[in-house]
């Protein structure tokens, strides 16, 4: 019988802010999370994300390596960011190849979005269980799949 | 360096009936579970949200508070309930702003679907993946982004 | 008061190829699981279940009873798999009446995705958030809800 190498959710090399609250069982790694942020449970954060003040994670959202999300964001629960868009029919082998997403300050992300690899900019709102494929450069409410305008605010 | 308040997920000032079965771990406080439920693991179930007799609430699901779902449904995995939804262009800063969300009995929920504040009648299906954006008030499958009548029951 | 039956997350009965690599907390029981996997965090694999060499499954995911999935895959994060499609308006009593769903080779799977029961062919890439409600029998991308080819491989 075959015996896995069991590894453990962890909190390891974080750069945390003052006053930052973590539910745990997380897996945060290698990055770094501003002041007065919260983090709430079954989160993953890797290597190289960033948040910013006073931003809110909540349960079950994912943060992958290459996000850098503002301040005073709110990001749902089972949120889902990606760095690799498999534009090769598959995942890239080279970490280089992975894109970056870059969200402004204050925005609000609803629960079960997926954000392709884009730039949001400053108060956006993506509506619930929208999937984000293009870059946002306009204030306002994006929901759907591929998500679209839907008022500007 | 900083150090964050490190939390843990609980079962914490829960009301529960007869025979339920909880998988841990789980993230349960300040809310009511009838008899005869199960709660599957890495799921979070906020304050004040009611959950009827013999449900089935399965893995990765979030109830959040504000909402009451009936009995005999299937909540499928993944699945997310949503209260606020950034109406002034960001979370409420109050929670009576929160809005409700009451589920029928006999409802079943497919898994990755997500939940704005609406009110479900009952034995209503709602498919895999389906963003539910209104009140449903007639039995029938719903499904797709957003949730639209596939057929009725 | 009413005191639930705990029950803990746990690797049961997992038949593991070699150099398998599983980040707990997981849910993984009577499962079969390929060489050189990795297993991420908040991963439920439940009974019957397949995964191929070299496969990686992401945090988050939930795979179900009757799923076969091929070498060489990547399951993204938030990814659901289905067996039950409530043909009756609501989950089958009998088992009996689960769906398979086959997973060819080198399929890479989107985060956030979800699939229903279906068959999948070698080599196709499904996008982060599709909801993949019928089998796919042509090498390509696929995105959306429901998924359509958006291009072929």
């Amino acid at each position: 019988m075959n015996q896995p190498t069991l590894l453990t959710s962890q909190i390891r090399d974080v750069v945390f802010g003052k006053d930052v609250k973590v539910v745990q069982p997380v897996n945060l790694y290698d990055c770094s999370i501003g002041d007065n942020c919260f983090i709430g449970p079954f989160v993953e954060i890797q290597s190289n994300a960033i948040v910013g003040n006073r931003t809110r994670v909540q349960s079950h959202s994912f943060i992958c390596d290459g996000v850098t999300i503002g301040e005073d964001c709110f990001i749902g629960h089972g949120v889902m960011f990606i760095n690799d868009v498999f534009s090769g029919g598959g995942p890239a082998g080279d970490r280089n190849a992975w894109k970056k997403t870059i969200i402004g300050n204050g925005v609000s992300i609803g629960s079960n979005a997926t954000l392709l690899p884009v730039s949001i900019c400053d108060g956006v709102v993506i509506g619930a269980g929208a999937v984000v494929t293009k870059d946002i450069q306009e204030k306002g409410i994006y929901a759907g799949n591929p998500a679209r305008l839907l008022r500007r605010l």
